[in-house]
């Protein structure tokens, strides 16, 4: 019999070649980080199975991830264990923090049966680039006129062939997606942006807020996102917005 | 004649030695970096003056320094060099961040003109220690109780001598401190603590956070804040919080 662990982690994206595993490599990523801390906790391989792969320096406040286990442990024992052994893979350093554990049963998994995941993507409208916030926000100099980005977004609100949007190595069968919602937020020169969908293409968010951010800047306008939708052609979308001001925020299960 | 300039600074502790430079050392110090890039703009040397000193670790959002400039400078040109030769000068990184360059009359001085500042003292309250505010806050694991905290810190509030409140090797004058107020806030986990006074003794918002925490855990009461106060001995207070959870917010001037 397998035990089923469910655990939400949020992590400074700064240090990994993001969360996927490269294969033979020596690597950071979040992926190997993770599995090496099962190693040292239960002396065999452990597979772990993330709710999205977030791209090198992308930062995570709560991922989720799952994995099985050959023998009961206690989910605090768990937590504890694991956050010990990241800390001593990363020099003392916290580069994850594990949130929360939980034993699920078999049939949860991280991927498939999440509902929704929501981003947050972080923008520093300024001259001045960032000093606290520097690998942790977009930094934008020119002003950025945030109703215009608002009336772009809202058309790409709801169900729609997100082609234009989407990585030339997106491997998903269908560009289909549906987006939920798109909430803006502005407090003096920091600008942060609350997205959810079902899922997302690669690169899907980056892709729209580079597209948004030429939006706010006046070079193109509001109506022009409508019209880049639907000539299904990334190369008339913006540029993919940096890792640094990406945030995977939250996964919702049934 | 001499042209005054008045710098807003932001920076990230982290690198950094605390705020003043140690003589004769090549240690990275937020004075001895500004000092540096001013030298690279104007070739002479050139001292500037900060509204305060802060420790090592400790970050700013809103540091005021003054100095002097043999020649006339534009003010967007002269933030513009000097946050060129800043960055060039920590590798590309992006430590200190100018926010605003003003010219002023010689009459301004960023320590004794100022007639109040503010700190912003950070907590995250959790069991598992953070990854995105690994150098941004004190990781305090026992639960808060935040009415508690509150209670004690009204007893600070307005004149007193701070003597318990005060590093050992303060050389301030006069113990005797007008604290403003003290604001607290919670969200999720995070506790954040906005202090403001005309000015502060040495380590006086450290030690006076790590004797708050004291009485949010509960090894001591509301009521023994006053009587620490009272006593006029540093022994009796709680630890000096440690220095990354100190942000030096915001310098008030006439």
């Amino acid at each position: 019999m397998l035990y089923r662990y469910k655990i939400i982690i949020e992590y400074d994206g700064t240090p990994f070649l993001g969360f996927q595993k490269q294969k033979g490599s020596h690597l950071l990523t979040i992926q190997g980080s993770i599995e090496e801390a099962l190693l040292r906790c239960v002396n065999q391989p452990i597979k772990i199975e993330g709710a999205g792969r977030t791209d090198s320096g992308v930062h995570a406040l709560g991922q989720v991830i799952h994995f099985d286990l050959p023998n009961y442990w206690d989910s605090f024992k768990l937590s504890q264990a694991i956050q010990f052994h990241l800390k001593n893979m990363h020099n003392g350093n916290i580069f994850i923090r594990i949130i929360n554990v939980q034993q699920v049963n078999s049939e949860f998994h991280a991927r498939f049966s999440a509902i929704s995941r929501s981003y947050i993507y972080k923008i520093i409208n300024n001259r001045y680039p960032p000093a606290l916030d520097r690998n942790r926000a977009w930094h934008v100099i020119k002003p950025l006129n945030m109703n215009h980005m608002e009336e772009g977004a809202n058309h790409l609100i709801g169900t729609h062939d997100f082609t234009s949007f989407r990585d030339s190595e997106c491997q998903a069968k269908t560009p289909i997606r549906m987006l939920h919602f798109f909430n803006f937020n502005q407090n003096e020169d920091i600008i942060t942006v609350h997205i959810s969908a079902k899922s997302f293409l690669h690169h899907q968010v980056r892709i729209m807020m580079g597209t948004l951010v030429a939006v706010g800047k006046g070079d193109i306008t509001p109506n022009d996102v409508l019209s880049i939708l639907n000539k299904k052609n990334r190369c008339i979308a913006g540029v993919t917005a940096p890792p640094q001001g990406l945030y995977f925020k939250e996964v919702v299960y049934n």
